[in-house]
């Protein structure tokens, strides 16, 4: 479905000298979505429930749905959905019979994180028992010329950030710096989720040998993504938090940040990138 | 309560030339937070009940757990609590008695809002009937000068984020352009609560004739916050998103952006700006 991202709207530009100027300005878009699932019961009994209401930027709402259900650990893999129902800021999706949803854990972790996506004290704990893929066992090694390059191939594109300033970009790379996806959102964990859906989409979970590149900072929750969809390498051109860093470190994780001008920082996982002997 | 905001970790710098230097580099603690709330009802019922969690930077934490309870609507004013209980990752605000707390509307509201505190598509609408405070009298009026240094007079007040690059500011200005308060906090949301927060605490809600300034992109759900706090000039050093515009226009607030080099863009609510004649 082909959305528009940005709004139009007319503006004063107030510049030096106080001059004043009309035009029209364009904005990124920000509408809530309301992401329902629907599906059986061992015993036949059907339901259809909403589970979470984001605010995002309209435009693969499907991905984003089949992300963020990726994301709260209830799929795994393009067989687990028979289908999905987009229309306006509501987006269905079915599950194929056998999809097991503990409505109550997904309640209670929504209804906990308010503005994180996180199960509260023990998330660190719940991230690693919930994660549904086992680790790569052919190593994921990453030239850091590739990694110096990636943020630029992903600025390149991304159509919507450079008209409006408004949006964050999420993409995904192979090891060998090669784009697979990009996506955009107002918010960056829809930006994650949108990639992650489309891999599900297409049924290439786990994500393997891939590289996460993060146009921004990079929180608990997005590592937290990350881990679910199976990837083991995260860039982001700002800054990670604590919690980031030390969900990467336990989930074995490699995460490298203020990726700009030819540098950047390895916080943990070092082994992944040509050059450095240990983690 | 003094706590700190930055943690040192290990990390490995990869410079030109594939060089790599190893030292101790400054992190945004992001660390959860339980909001709690404890309060009697009119027939002497006591309830203490987990609000919501959030992904947060340490500090501040009663003022953040009471600005998101301004961001609910359910305070208004400082009598209405009674006492906060601070300690590790949980907060507790007693409310006072008499104040009223619709449990369900605030499960519903923060469950539906997985990342963005709106209460799903009628939001606009909700926030309207919600706001608990009269459009100010007295009218705002702030000289483009005045805005042009905000940006400046808060980032010197931002302790943290020259540091480690990965904290969001928020601050509370009068109309004069003197700095009232700042907070920081790795979710932007997590930093107006905090603002809002003290404010409420120090008895100062309403905040008419104050302008809230913001170091990055304006959200609907940052407008709302502003909104429920009676503030009706938000600046931000970054784009608006389409429905913050929005929530601004239809609120009769102003909206500003782009807030940089000697210039801004006024997207609503012109007529508090000295110099431009209508809205």
């Amino acid at each position: 479905m082909n959305v528009s991202r940005t709004a139009r709207v007319p503006v004063r530009k107030l510049g030096r000298g106080a001059s004043v100027s009309s035009l029209l300005d364009a904005l990124a878009i920000e509408e809530p979505l309301e992401i329902r699932a629907a599906w059986k019961d061992d015993r036949g009994v059907e339901s259809d429930r909403a589970i979470a209401v984001t605010m995002r930027t309209p435009g693969n709402d499907g991905e984003l749905a089949a992300g963020f259900l990726v994301s709260e650990g209830i799929l795994t893999a393009r067989e687990q959905v028979s289908g999905i129902d987009e229309g306006g800021n509501v987006v269905r999706v079915d599950l194929a019979p056998g999809v097991r949803v503990d409505l109550g854990a997904i309640e209670r972790h929504v209804y906990v994180s308010s503005s994180c996506g996180v199960c509260g004290k023990s998330s660190i704990d719940s991230v690693r028992t919930r994660g549904a893929f086992a680790p790569a066992v052919a190593p994921t090694i990453v030239d850091p010329r590739v990694v110096h390059e990636m943020p630029e191939v992903l600025r390149r594109a991304q159509s919507v950030f450079e008209e409006t300033g408004g949006l964050h970009a999420a993409g995904l790379f192979d090891a060998s710096g090669h784009l697979v996806a990009a996506r955009e959102d107002v918010g960056r964990h829809n930006a994650v989720d949108k990639l992650v859906g489309a891999s599900l989409l297409r049924g290439a979970l786990p994500l393997y040998n891939h590289v996460l590149v993060l146009s921004g900072r990079t929180s608990f929750e997005l590592v937290q993504k990350a881990a679910m969809a199976g990837i083991d390498v995260v860039v982001s051109v700002g800054a990670p938090s604590s919690l980031a860093v030390e969900l990467a470190r336990e989930g074995g994780m490699t995460l490298l940040g203020f990726v700009r001008d030819g540098r950047f920082n390895v916080y943990t996982g070092g082994e992944r990138i040509v050059g450095i002997t240990d983690g």
